[in-house]
């Protein structure tokens, strides 16, 4: 059933780049007359804020954004999984152990798809949750600081592309393979991929106080390629929803291989059956090594733990736990409806969309209308299944969102456009182009029970000619459409930070009233603060100096140190003394083979520094604090290995 | 003479703080008739282009950030002086050497102030240069490629602030030293300061074919603080001017101890006399370390040489070089106009500025009017220099900036305020608040004699409650003004990335035709590179491996590869094949102690991997590249150290 041939399908994906370059030209100036008007829409005066909050993951920088809507503004970029030299995330001591895996430290890692913690269905802005492709990961972030607080490797995984999206009230975040691989791992022949290969679909419970994470269990899948998932909600909560391509278990160029098969299938898992099933002493503990790394807002610092068992779950032991839902033709996206009556997979090789119905799966389910299994699980009959297709001409459906007031919005990578329609009677509403090749799309609050439905972000893959050039490596594009009308306008383009795949909207309201603006010293039990310059002093433990520091406008405490010798290893242990909002302090030591520390009001960071060289060098604030920022600045002594200068610190003497 | 006490000035800032918070909201709502009048002012519609550039130093991000003006909108984070995860700069093999210095590998640094390279004292477009002020770096970044192509140290240097500004024809870019150290280097008690440590104020020549950089001599300078630096142009051309504070040379508490002066010195250097002195052999060669890192655009690689002399200058030695004006009080900024008659000393605790008048000082030099020396270099009289005074009421100036209609533009830290005066005349025409603390200004070509004066942008210290909140962390902010008028006019504010310390801007008509939009396959001559299918291959060099890798729409060559084996350090050298504008791929391999590749069309890079665990694993493309870029993936089988897989690696087998 090989629909596309490999050189067709490159040469079909080429028109249509050019063809959408030349639509572009056409809407520029039919648009002009809008222009005053959109200018307004998208326009946040000096002094006035944006509506909305957009999270939009960074993609290979690895990393979470924050953008303001209508404006297009990025406000932050919050480091998760990649070390950040402009705060000394993963360079500083209380950091590093974020980033540490079963593999070691890795630096960096592919963020994907964030998710905003929910409360019966709605978000709730406690956390926001991301998951790191790479080296398997999923984050959770902190809504009222700001800040990675916790990441959990995930065992028996690769590519963790089909995570990190939570259930109806957060009960579970979840990680899926993107990769099939040996589980466990084993040194075997590629070509012995097929049938041998598994994937796993992770289930991460989230305490609802803190949010701490646990890997509950994993369910042992056949080897296919799990590319995205999304939660059951309202009736169909309780259920999760899993993509699959690459049913063919290709080992290698899945460009043409995996490409093979005329339906994949979308994997529906009745997790809450599984739950029952392990709270019933239910699965099958096995050795893993995997990491799991939580930062302590008291201390300041992180820990890494490395964990050494999970529980597996074979589905095929299991009844009534996971079905298959042919679905055409390798689909990448699958989407739930507000209502979650409606499941849809966007068959990303395929020119329509097919829109699963919950009912129907259940009542097929319960009528046992089987159609075959798939290693041991059982396959449901398309059309039993099926509540119905969007046929809307475009090509290369990705993902789909919802504005809530009953319609759907799905990006066509390959046609290059967002195409909006009717939910129930699949007719297609309106369509516009988008510059170009749009991957995910977000509507704040699009994949809950309750969108939010004024815009629509398109995430673009190609930029070319959309902004100015900035040389061969140009940032991507996302375009904002107004969808408070009965049609879709596009009024704004606004480049994105590393490549945003989806990303996660809530209006402003949920979000600002609770946003932390200090970290108070009383409550700040790092074991080597200095709350006070009191606290400050410099203790030698072998050759280990620990530097006590603490800093205000506009000096630190102490400024002078002697005593330092070439062969040491000093760590400086600098807190911020201020309880200001919005008055941070740097501290950077000349030649120190690291990053700079950023220090928030309230809080202590921690610089290993190895002097190398005799000589005196200075340290200083990178952030300009007051109009004395300049003078902020100090000296350390540092004299030759075996030499008896005694160890002293002062200030203004 | 000290004017504020500490506790004094302390408390005056708190209260200017305060008012500034205040203004703020009546100015939003009387501004708010404007507002749509405002928001066509800064409205780019989709599908076309800014008219500025802006180059925006990202101070302690350590990388330099693209913006576009009027939109505000950023259009890329190009890596200099630290790692950057999101493209592998600093990471991979190719770039690591960049970040090399005398004191071994340095991740990081705080990068101040761009400045594009000009020709007869215009905006040439070629390159832009760049400080690291906190281990003393200059870089050069391509304006074609938009990357850094080289690095160079600067020895008997600390806090490389007064830094990085070209001359009239981009003969020299200089650096000077805002902390005065040993020179040489040594351990000595670090109260002995005073008369005992030195500044310097290197000259680093710049190549006017390919811009390679070469450190030309040093000024050792009595031990003040050289804290900016701004060249003569047209009848000043060939002399450069630094300001200095601390010339008390104080160590300690300098927010006490070094404001005690009531004036401090702009340092006036004739370089063209000193440079022929250097063609006659002047000059004392010194024992230095300090790294030289060049990258290759054929190669695709950097390389990193450790360099071991310097030329230093004793200026008491060479008469009529350096002289010192007096100048009030513990001056920032020194700027100087366009027509280069005008030396403006930004007096930071000063409430007036301080005008020089170039003719004045040559004339006083002429007639040897000095006023005493300090250390050997002549003082010149604060009143035979001074050309006027503005008298403006505000607190705090920093930075001076020019519109070429004969309108001086000057930020003041304390009152939080721009303030708009005429030259000559110095009356005061216009003042606008800004949201908050500004530091640095910026005018398009505003430091060149050719300004392009229709923005001013402020870059402000504090944003407090400019944006939707972010936790205790928050972005900087930026203000755009509206000059085009008699008055200025605020119309945007927009976050920055990092804290941008100056900024360059030009006309976007000077760069963007001559923008690169791919490397050609052809020209690559990276000695690792597989410029197509037929080159893939796999190397064994004891535990090396070498894999020569391409990349195309949508797989990579090899893409299943067997004989690894744990203890193996196996170097991927990956080529993208590409040679369309904007197809740039990724490459990742699961668990890499690395970060990810980001490979431009043409390019070649390489990534070390060392694995730990036997078993497959998968690598893929991190760039969502085409409508088949989840298929763009490998495996490679790992076998346990001393196994006997053969090495072998296929596509499509």
């Amino acid at each position: 059933m090989k629909k596309y041939t490999f050189h067709l399908f490159a040469i079909l994906g080429m028109a249509l780049f050019l063809s959408s370059c030349g639509d572009q030209n056409g809407k520029a100036s039919s648009n002009s007359g809008l222009s005053s008007n959109n200018a307004e829409k998208v326009y946040v005066a000096p002094g006035e804020h944006d509506e909305f909050y957009a999270f939009m993951s960074g993609g290979y920088s690895g990393n979470l954004t924050v953008y303001g809507l209508p404006s297009g503004r990025m406000f932050k970029e919050i480091p998760v999984f990649s070390q950040f030299p402009t705060s000394g995330y993963g360079y500083s001591e209380e950091t590093k152990p974020m980033l540490n895996t079963s593999f070691g430290f890795v630096p960096w890692d592919d963020a994907h798809h964030p998710d905003i913690s929910q409360t019966n269905g709605e978000l709730d802005g406690r956390w926001i949750f991301i998951n790191g492709n790479n080296t398997p990961r999923i984050a959770r972030i902190s809504l009222s600081t700001f800040e990675t607080e916790e990441i959990m490797e995930v065992p028996n995984s690769a590519g963790n592309h089909s995570s990190s999206f939570v259930t109806e009230n957060t009960e579970y975040v979840v990680a899926g393979t993107r990769f099939s691989v040996p589980i466990p791992q084993r040194d075997m022949p590629i070509n012995e991929y097929k049938g041998n290969f598994r994937g796993s679909l992770s289930f991460i419970s989230v305490d609802p106080e803190d949010g701490h994470m646990d890997l509950k269990f994993q369910i042992l899948m056949p080897g296919f390629n799990y590319d995205l998932s999304h939660p059951g909600r309202g009736k169909s909560h309780g259920w999760f929803f899993f993509t699959t391509y690459n049913t063919e278990e290709a080992n290698s160029l899945l460009e043409v291989n995996a490409s093979q098969n005329d339906k994949d299938f979308i994997a529906a898992v009745n997790w809450k059956k599984i739950e029952e099933y392990v709270a019933n002493g239910g699965g099958t503990m096995m050795p893993a090594e995997y990491a799991h790394n939580v930062y302590d807002e008291e201390t300041h610092t992180a820990t890494s733990t490395l964990k050494k068992e999970v529980l597996t779950i074979d589905p095929t032991k299991v009844p009534g736990t996971v079905y298959f839902l042919p679905t055409p033709k390798s689909p990448h996206g699958v989407d739930v409806d507000p209502s979650g009556e409606y499941i849809i997979g966007n068959g990303k090789l395929s020119a329509d969309l097919t829109i699963h119905s919950f009912d129907k799966m259940v009542a097929a389910i319960e009528a046992k209308k089987f159609d075959g299994e798939a290693y041991g699980i059982p396959i449901l009959k398309f059309e039993d299944v099926l509540a119905g297709t969007v046929k809307s001409g475009g090509l290369g459906p990705l993902h789909t969102e919802f504005d809530g007031e009953g319609n759907a919005y799905t990006t066509f990578f390959i046609s290059s456009e967002v195409v909006m329609w009717k939910l129930g009677t699949w007719e297609v509403v309106d369509r516009k182009p988008t510059y170009y090749s749009v991957g995910h799309l977000m509507i704040p609050g699009g994949n809950s029970r309750k969108p939010f439905g004024k815009y629509v972000v398109a995430m673009n893959k190609i930029t070319k000619d959309r902004y100015l050039p900035t040389g061969p490596e140009l940032e991507h594009s996302a375009q904002i459409y107004d969808i408070s009308g009965d049609k879709m306008e596009l009024i704004y383009d606004f480049p994105t930070h590393g490549e945003p795949h989806y990303a996660a909207g809530i209006p402003a309201e949920l979000l600002a009233p609770k946003s932390k603006k200090i970290y108070k010293l009383s409550e700040n039990k790092h074991p080597f603060a200095a709350t006070g310059p009191a606290d400050s002093k410099v203790v030698r433990e072998g050759n280990e100096v620990h530097i006590y520091m603490s800093m205000i406008r506009s000096h630190f405490t102490p400024d002078n140190i002697e005593g330092i010798k070439v062969g040491d290893k000093v760590y400086f242990h600098v807190t911020n003394q201020e309880q200001d909002f919005d008055v941070p302090h740097g501290f950077a030591m000349i030649g120190a083979n690291n990053s700079e520390l950023l220090i928030m009001p309230g809080q202590t960071k921690s610089l290993v520094w190895e002097p190398k060289k005799a000589g005196v060098w200075p340290f200083y604030c990178t952030d300009f604090c007051s109009a004395l920022h300049q003078e902020m600045q100090g000296y350390i002594r540092v004299s030759p290995a075996g030499s008896n200068t005694e160890l002293s610190w002062s200030l203004g003497e």
